[in-house]
């Protein structure tokens, strides 16, 4: 019986469990990633851990969250970053080279390599087939002090690529289909690997859009062959040795299977506010836009801006409407400006920002009141924009030009009338500019870390206690996303590294009273629904709200991220046995858990909660390694006591 | 007796009053600049004038300062803005499409014309022979309802330039020597005429940035004779026909007089934190600079970003900095994209913003704790950066490029031991582009305007008592800016069109406590030092504290725009007739001021002010017009009286 690829790079990097979905198993990393949004914590965990030098292939730090720099907190942190990059051998990719995904898929990436990276978003890498994985920001930090990543064995997921897509049709379709037949919770405990003859008609960018947003399926990580398609890619960045074929065997099986016909995929858009209401864009035409964004962490690449300058290219936005570019990275930007197509942007109207996450993380391009905007984003999640009851859409770049044209939401296929299709290759051999990155020191023992006033140390935290006994303090829906408990954008992202500061913006788009009557109460728990924690990898979730007390978290079902981030910080995730005792509770019931500290030492699945008279179950399920951080109060309390997790 | 251009072009435009130097006149306005910052409530208070179209020939409306966009408010204020610029016959510079001055040279600037703009940088059209002048935005929205514009006629300062700069001296040097000898007050109640042989050596835009300046100097305003430069810059934005000469009679004389041979400046650079603490730049070479900034409202042109360029081409800026540019305008970046020079930028590893303000205005950019910014920007207050205790230098474009190769401050003519000095010259013919310009429709009576949530509209206030009794409310030293009164940046801004909320922030730098202080006592004041005022044209710095029970302040002396403003909203602009009595003022004293309201009707020019059993002597030398305005509590409740100043 023949592998898939998955399985192929998960065994070269196994050293710890067996393959078996659903069971705990380490794998060893190659590559970390981290940005600086969530990588001022996660640097200052490392050093936390006296660790004098990185200890993986190659460790990068991306400054592309927080450019707007209202203030000195931006830049404190990123000379705090540029300093400890240099003392423990990361690669710094300095503010304005541009966001990490795109950058690492250009600069750095090797196929086949496994990479964690504390951001959501890392498995872009899947266009080069890399096993990347998106995870909080003190498992990173483990993996750039040389610890494997534990994570729960996923089930492969084979999802077979036929024939080629259509005029007007990208990659960003491809996974708005696999999203409106999925939804966001459909990829959970999954690998999506995909294969078939469809795959090589798309490039190593399209590739990247996919795996870019399987984070929105919920997926552990997607990935994709290394084909001729990869070596083209990595030849034109003149990195043709870091090329290797990889592909699955040829009558590989998979623990699960679904199909798409390229062909047949149409242009669709993704309707306020969640990247899973997906409807063809035919269906919505005539909506009028108010603007327009195209790039971020997704559809930035050279391919993805050419295309929109191509089709903008001796034309004029519509006058009502404001259009965004923001670069994937400062090479796309010099590739696209090599092109001619820069000047077509700036000549139909379009404000072309410097290469960064931008509006993508609410840093700015927040739309206004009751405004309609299209965005080639990966999320749009309520308020993200920084706007409250904004009207985001997703879609592609061509769906985002024809809007930009047309000034309503338009079917790009329309734009056939206009012009053909300009069916934008990547170039044979990309510009190429290190300007902005920054390598260490062979040793850089020597170098002094610069901390601004901004950077708080990391609070302490006690162990769980024998008995617990908590009040709920919030009780919420389904899909509660990261952004609703620990908001961005530029009022929030300053703090990133001031846990007590940034813990009084908790759930306040929910509940803006929750930080004060959570820190009254003194230990309370938060009750969730289905997906809990979706989205951003963001540990400052798990964290500020540990920062406020809160001991356990009860919820229909946790997205894989967050779950980590929560057992990393000593929050209880537990799951209603029988959903229906979801309905039972209500914001100020106490709860108490009793003997809870020895039921989780000892391996307990089930943990009885008494409510009142009544007690109902919940589930626990966590891998011994799991169990002891609980326990302790933490990942960092463990590692602090030396009881590290195996090497 | 020959005459000077200032005075035929005054002449020209003279409605009321006769051309003595201290005599209130009035002019007849030809164009208006209005930005967003200080826009809105300029259109706020032109709509509440009833007037149903703009009265001038060019009424302009930019939007530059508000980019950033971190939530709805500063979207909203563009749509408010574009829909009253689409009504009221405005022209709309959009978002991305350039500072206001820039792009008012560019694409409107007629020599001879009058201007009056919202910005204390209008001076910046001196480069195009207008005579153009900052002013509060009741100001502008009165001259755009027809209205002239009231002044104290200045003295006209005749400055004589001879000979021509040396390589790698520019004309933000000729005005860093202007503010060396002349101070930050040294322009107060004068304009400033260039003439001699050495203008016609000086670009269109060199001059632009000199007369961008003369605002730091506390001019009136600067001007320069449309000579055959000018023509050569109308030519090259395709618009020769609006040409004329001008120039001062062979045998004009002047109020005042200085000279400058050009040869003979030096590389100067202004030291944190005023714009008049000037050195030359070799007197501080080898300080560590953290980051550069070139562009905004000054040193934004072709000439002076291609200079940056080439000094960049091929190089790389030292690897611990960070280096900004803001392009002057979309039209900018696209001749200098056109010229190579984006390429040459990026490459180098410059961060290149969308055209507009941004750091200038403390919209982003700001520096790290205890770092050394470069800009080449016209000011640098202690604060305006957006980073408390910063430290930011005044310089020209070589100056800024030279530090971002070199690390430190160094003399720009060390830049000879690497190339040639560059020699940039404006193109013969530009790139023009007016995507970004929205012209309004011939009757816009049926377009409705779009009013955010955001915009709170313009307090009630009462008219002057008969007797005034004030608390000083705080007491300040020399030289306290608008900036400190009422700061800019990310946080303030977006509150521009909220006086209730933006007057929150009054003083915040200096005592955040002002506010509540001022409210909980009902009536007072404030007392201050020299210079009291200067800097930026906000009118909410007079607006906010009025809103704040603010009924007077007393000063050594007034910069000019502010004392306007304080007038057009009704607080009483005194100034000791004794400059000893400051010392004997605290804060917390209680003042009466007997009998006020009769004696400023009747034409007083002294105010006894009582303290105790002390009185002491002010003075407020006001035009009749101007007293009719204290007395009603305001401009504005003057015009809804029907009472407003001749036409």
């Amino acid at each position: 019986m023949g592998k898939n690829l998955a399985t192929k790079i998960l065994e070269a990097h196994l050293v710890e469990g067996e393959l078996v979905p659903g069971k705990e198993i380490g794998i060893r990393i190659d590559h970390t990633l981290l940005q600086d949004a969530t990588g001022t914590m996660a640097m200052l965990e490392f050093i936390a851990m006296g660790v004098p030098k990185v200890q993986v292939e190659v460790a990068a730090q991306y400054v592309d969250h927080n450019l707007l720099q209202t203030d000195n907190r931006n830049a404190d942190d990123h000379t705090f970053l540029a300093s400890a990059a240099q003392k423990f051998g990361v690669i710094l990719s300095k503010p304005g080279n541009g966001v990490s995904h795109q950058v690492h898929l250009e600069r750095f990436g090797i196929p086949g390599k496994t990479m964690l990276g504390a951001d959501s978003h890392t498995p872009t890498a899947a266009g080069m087939g890399m096993l990347a994985i998106g995870a909080g920001g003190l498992d990173v930090a483990l993996a750039m002090a040389g610890h494997p990543f534990h994570l729960t064995c996923p089930k492969i997921w084979g999802i077979k690529l036929t024939g080629s897509l259509q005029p007007w049709v990208s990659g960003k379709d491809v996974i708005l289909e696999m999203l409106r037949r999925h939804t966001v919770k459909g990829g959970v405990g999954r690998i999506i690997e995909y294969y078939g003859p469809g795959v090589e008609t798309l490039s190593a960018t399209d590739r990247a859009t996919i795996g870019n947003m399987g984070a929105e399926l919920g997926a552990t990580t997607s990935i994709f062959p290394s084909d001729r398609r990869t070596k083209e890619f990595l030849e034109a960045q003149g990195r043709g040795d870091a090329w290797q074929e990889l592909a699955p065997d040829p009558d590989a099986t998979y623990d699960e299977h679904d199909e798409i016909d390229l062909s047949q995929v149409e242009p669709l858009i993704a309707c306020p506010s969640a990247p899973d209401n997906v409807v063809r864009v035919a269906d919505i035409e005539g909506v009028k836009v108010d603007q327009v964004i195209v790039g971020s962490s997704v559809n930035s690449s050279f391919r993805d801006l050419m295309t929109v300058c191509r089709i903008l290219d001796g034309r004029r936005i519509a006058p009502h409407l404001y259009f965004h570019i923001n670069p994937g990275s400062r090479q796309v930007l010099e590739n696209v400006t090599n092109a001619g197509g820069f000047m077509s942007l700036l000549l139909a109207g379009a404000q072309v920002h410097q290469p960064g996450c931008l509006g993508c993380i609410g840093m700015g391009q927040a739309p206004g009141t009751n405004q309609v905007s299209l965005r080639t984003f990966p999320r749009n999640f309520p308020g993200r924009s920084g706007t409250k009851e904004d009207k985001v859409y997703l879609c592609s770049p061509e769906t985002a030009a024809a809007a930009g044209l047309f000034g309503v939401i338009t079917d790009p296929r329309k734009l056939g009338e206009l012009l053909p299709w300009p069916a934008v290759q990547n170039p044979d051999r990309y510009v190429v500019d290190d300007s902005g990155i920054i390598f260490p020191p062979e040793d850089g023992s020597k170098v002094e870390i610069v901390t601004g006033p901004n950077i708080v140390p990391f609070p302490e935290f006690d162990e769980l206690p024998d008995d617990l006994e908590v009040e709920v303090i919030l009780k919420v829906g389904d899909n509660i996303s990261t952004d609703d408990i620990m908001p961005a954008g530029n009022k929030v992202l300053p703090f990133r590294s001031n846990i007590p500061a940034i813990s009084r913006f908790v759930f306040e788009r929910i509940d803006p009273e929750f930080p004060d009557r959570a820190q009254q109460k003194g230990s309370g728990a938060v009750v969730g629904g289905e997906n809990y924690g979706q989205g951003s990898s963001r540990e400052h979730a798990a964290l500020a709200p540990r920062f406020l007390g809160i001991r356990a978290k009860i919820a229909k079902g946790f997205a894989r991220i967050h779950r980590s981030n929560l057992i990393n910080f000593g929050i209880l995730p537990l799951t209603f046995k029988d959903p229906a005792d979801y309905d039972r509770l209500n914001q100020g019931d106490r709860l108490r858990l009793e003997g809870v500290r020895g039921l989780i030492a000892g391996g307990a699945t089930e943990i009885p909660v008494k409510v009142g008279d009544r007690v109902f179950l919940t589930e626990l399920k966590a891998s011994e390694r799991e169990r002891q951080e609980l326990v302790s109060g933490g990942l960092l309390n463990v590692v602090k006591k030396g009881e590290r997790r195996g090497k």
